[in-house]
């Protein structure tokens, strides 16, 4: 138990200690990016407090560090090491004189991007989303295509447009498909996305580089991911369906991808572990899992404030691992900071609808927000996804970094 | 006219000036890695250069860094001041004894990558390419999709892959469709892809990052890109044909993307510069050019050692500028280091197709190769891309940098 006030059941207990790069507002204290940790209503800067007292030989350097790369390429006895410590740190009181000189509160700090985002690769893992997805863009054809339950479709997105929960994201202008022809002949025109979208998502933060043609089983994750964040996968389905083939997304899905700030360890989602839905048929041998290779995670979608979805991420098909197995199934190398997702959540039932374009069946069913309606995203929205699991603590839930971002006008 | 002898006629007289990294063999005199550019049969190390004599304000900085990053950061004006410099020593005689002890031959050097890639996109900006890779890919389908004459269609290729030229490439293991379900009712075999490919194309290597909402012009282009090398986008066919439906390729394309050691700057192309083939549809405002938007370079893919296709980069439907213009159509930003391809050379004929699947009509008709046959890559083969010019000397024609590679075994 920490000797730190308000932690139990703050969600940020000592089962926890995500992962992040803040500024400190005041000049005078500030030696540039804080790597950090968050505890109760605290921001604990480590890279300060690393420098100030004793730290295990391989944390040190890592610390001191202006973001989370050289940690995360450390790999997984040194995120042990880091854990111990702080475990240490922050549950023998005899520490508090140490701890408490680098200890803010968390409304004072500003959290950064918390690594370089390396290769961004974005799955389509669930089977549900996959499906109403394909209904609704493919009307008539073949909603779930012969090769979904073979392998973890997937698709390199933009790594240079991740931004960190609370950049606002501008609706951005595009391409669109029109009804009728314009008198050059042209199908399509140029203007601002009119229906702009969330996709709520779970990333996966890799940690060393591996070699060429180190090829991973899906039951190592641990050994290659550090940790989870939150991701809003913004997405604009018009320009989306209008040049997504046959390559598959681009400037759709490009303009902006919003991750949380706080890097959810995996050691810490060891109590949410579950097995996978079913699969059928049974994956190929190099994508077989033995054990609990899902996560129990739960979602919370608010638009302006309002729940408007809860899709449980413990119903996503594909596993995290296997999707790690898949990507380097060819034998290609990671870097340090490659993100993958897991494409939208979401969960069988109406109210487990990961994005707008499922919600109101793909424009035709406006949902209720608080007293309003929405088919797809307007200038002024506000967008927060906030996730929660199981921690190691008993009743503990851990709640996950949130990610939010609210809708500019085009300009 | 240059003082170094031999520079006439060899592709790299002082009208090319290609800019690339190199590893010096002498460990004595080895600074770390030298930014570099080629002249007749040498190297000039410009890094030690511009350490040593009188060099513009804004180039030198630049210049002693470890790859072209600053440089292709700084911008146009810079671009044209390192220009200036290098031809003012290298056609004044008086500067001999300067420039001298900086020249190296060119076997004696290792090229290295120039330049950390951020993102690459690769666009599919070949009309003949396109319209037979449908055929193939989709048979009886619509061969060239609605949205292809609207948009230059591309998707994110993988940064963290892409090799410099020479690197050997390992075939892939992967996916793909088998004819019959398994017992356990699987489509899909893991296994060595047996179609394996080559594709010639042309990157462009973008310089100064932008801020978010800028869209650039297709008339800008220069601005904003440095210069070109020859990319081959190997690509495995099986893969790819199983996994992209409805996300694009991945694993298909991801494992190695080869781009040449050397960037040879727009500026160098002036001379090559054509119109583009007539659009129809009329292209859309934020697309249009005005005047000649493509470049007339000419291509020659040899595999091992045998000219197997002679594809020309004119008649390449969507002009570079239109590329970028359309990648930044939705305001997203650029980095440095962005890099974008215009997918497959192909042309109309039948030695003008860039890549086997088109030559070989995926691999129905073999194709000679010397005294042998070839319908996809064997293990052992060697692909090499060379890509000559119009320079602006009288009658000089400009080899740009070779991109090569050699298949190895699955392991």
């Amino acid at each position: 138990m920490t000797w730190i006030e308000g932690a139990a059941g703050s969600g940020y207990d000592v089962d926890h200690l995500p992962l992040g790069v803040v500024e400190l507002p005041d000049m005078a204290d500030r030696t540039g990016t804080q790597v950090a940790t968050r505890i109760g209503a605290h921001v604990l800067t480590l890279t300060s407090l690393a420098a100030a007292v004793r730290t295990p030989e391989d944390v040190q350097p890592a610390l001191a560090a202006r973001d989370l790369g050289p940690l995360l390429a450390a790999g997984p006895s040194t995120w042990s090491r880091l854990r111990a410590w702080l475990t240490d740190l922050l549950t023998d009181a005899t520490h508090r004189d140490d701890v408490e000189p680098h200890l803010h509160a968390h409304a004072d700090v500003r959290p950064i991007l918390p690594f370089a985002v390396a290769d961004f690769v974005d799955f389509y893992a669930s089977e549900h989303h996959a499906r109403r997805a394909g209904e609704i863009m493919r009307p008539g054809g073949e909603a779930l295509l012969p090769n979904w339950r073979h392998l973890p479709v997937g698709y390199h997105g933009r790594a240079g447009t991740v931004v960190v929960s609370g950049t606002p994201v501008r609706r951005p202008y595009g391409q669109r498909r029109t009804s009728e022809p314009d008198r050059a002949g042209r199908l399509a025109t140029y203007a601002p996305s009119r229906r702009l979208d969330f996709e709520a998502e779970l990333g996966f933060v890799v940690g060393p580089p591996t070699a060429p043609g180190t090829r991973i089983r899906p039951d190592d994750l641990s050994e290659h991911v550090f940790g989870v964040v939150a991701v809003n996968d913004w997405s604009a389905r018009d320009i989306q369906g209008w040049e997504y083939a046959p390559l598959g997304p681009l400037l759709g899905k490009a303009f902006a991808t919003s991750a949380a700030a706080w890097v959810t360890p995996l050691a810490a989602l060891e109590d949410a572990r579950v097995e996978l839905p079913p699969q059928d048929p049974p994956p190929l041998p190099h994508l077989a899992v033995n054990g609990p290779a899902g996560y129990a995670i739960d979602v919370e979608v608010r638009l302006n404030g309002h729940v408007v979805s809860r899709p449980p991420y413990a119903s996503t098909y594909w596993g995290p691992g296997q999707m790690l197995a898949h990507l380097t199934s060819g034998g290609l190398p990671l870097r340090t900071g490659d993100l993958f997702a897991g494409g939208t959540i979401s969960g069988p039932g109406e109210d487990e609808r990961g994005c707008l374009l499922e919600l109101t069946h793909g424009g035709a069913r406006p949902i209720r927000v608080g007293s309003d309606e929405r088919t797809f995203l307007e200038d002024g929205d506000e967008v927060s996804i906030v996730m929660t699991a199981s921690g190691a603590l008993p009743g503990s839930r851990l709640r996950l970094g949130e990610v939010a971002g609210r809708v500019l006008p085009a300009d």
